[in-house]
């Protein structure tokens, strides 16, 4: 799909493929229509980052907020995403051993306690080791040093997507 | 459930019952939690409001396009939220005539092209002649006033869903 196709979409067809770029939050892509045409790739990405950018401190929070535990909860029942599921299939994340798994639960459980919402991270960028640790050395932040933290994983993690449906069709295929 | 059985929810569980308040918005839900406790049920719609009020205008826009068409596509193809279903189907908009449906897709299309949004409306506040007659009246206002016009209808809307769930446990029941 090349940028013109992408300015020419209308906002239900817009939503309908760009909603999950940002984890359960389709009104970033709806807002971002508001600001079209797009000159290129790179600027709908942008879009997105000013977007969230404008955001206040609690609504930067509920973005995070709608994202699932790594290896918790909705990867065990099924009810991941579909963006989601890839991405923590991409690094290991469904077939962590029993150790790996109660380690990840407890440290998943220590960070939302102390800040209120999940840790976020970019997992097609990592593995495994390296997410527990840097899920273990993130728990020791400050709140406001990681939500911002949480913030940046999750303009990566949309750029990723993004990229992927613009380039390839499916938001986990680039 | 009474304010305090509220303000103790962790943000999961918060989300996993308000997250649809503001239709498929879970990030409203998700960032108000950041400002518990509530005093009070009317300390915690004042708190959606005031989060709505804080989006940047394209924020708001994207708001309303997370919103379906009345008597639309969502409805025929059986897409719809519960909370939608409920409330088209209070209005008589599930029982629609031919010659009432045909008029509601055109003026609905139209609305569209002029706005850039779908026409939100808090149905159960209406019947399905209402309906259509504020619809045609509303297709001729200024955008700007139209756009804070479906924030406020989005506003009443939550606020029915939020006493439904606090007060009988069902976005639907008041």
């Amino acid at each position: 799909m090349d940028i013109d196709a992408v300015n020419a979409l209308p906002y239900e067809d817009f939503v309908d493929v760009f909603g999950n770029v940002v984890e359960k939050c389709p009104i970033v892509a709806a807002a971002v229509w508001s600001t079209r045409p797009f000159a290129s790739l790179n600027a709908l990405e942008a879009a997105v980052s000013e977007f969230i950018d404008a955001l206040p401190e609690s609504g930067k929070e509920g973005i995070l907020r709608c994202h699932p535990d790594l290896a918790g909860r909705d990867l065990q029942r099924g009810t991941l995403t579909r963006e989601s599921r890839g991405e923590q299939a991409q690094a290991g994340l469904d077939a962590l051993e029993p150790a790996e798994m109660s380690r990840m639960a407890r440290l998943n459980g220590e960070y939302k306690e102390r800040f209120g919402f999940p840790f976020v991270i970019c997992a097609r960028m990592c593995d495994k080791a390296n997410i527990l640790q840097q899920l273990s050395e993130r728990c020791r932040n400050e709140r406001a040093a990681e939500r911002a933290r949480g913030v940046e994983e999750v303009k990566k993690i949309g750029r990723l997507r993004l990229q992927g449906l613009v380039l390839t069709g499916s938001p986990d295929k680039l």
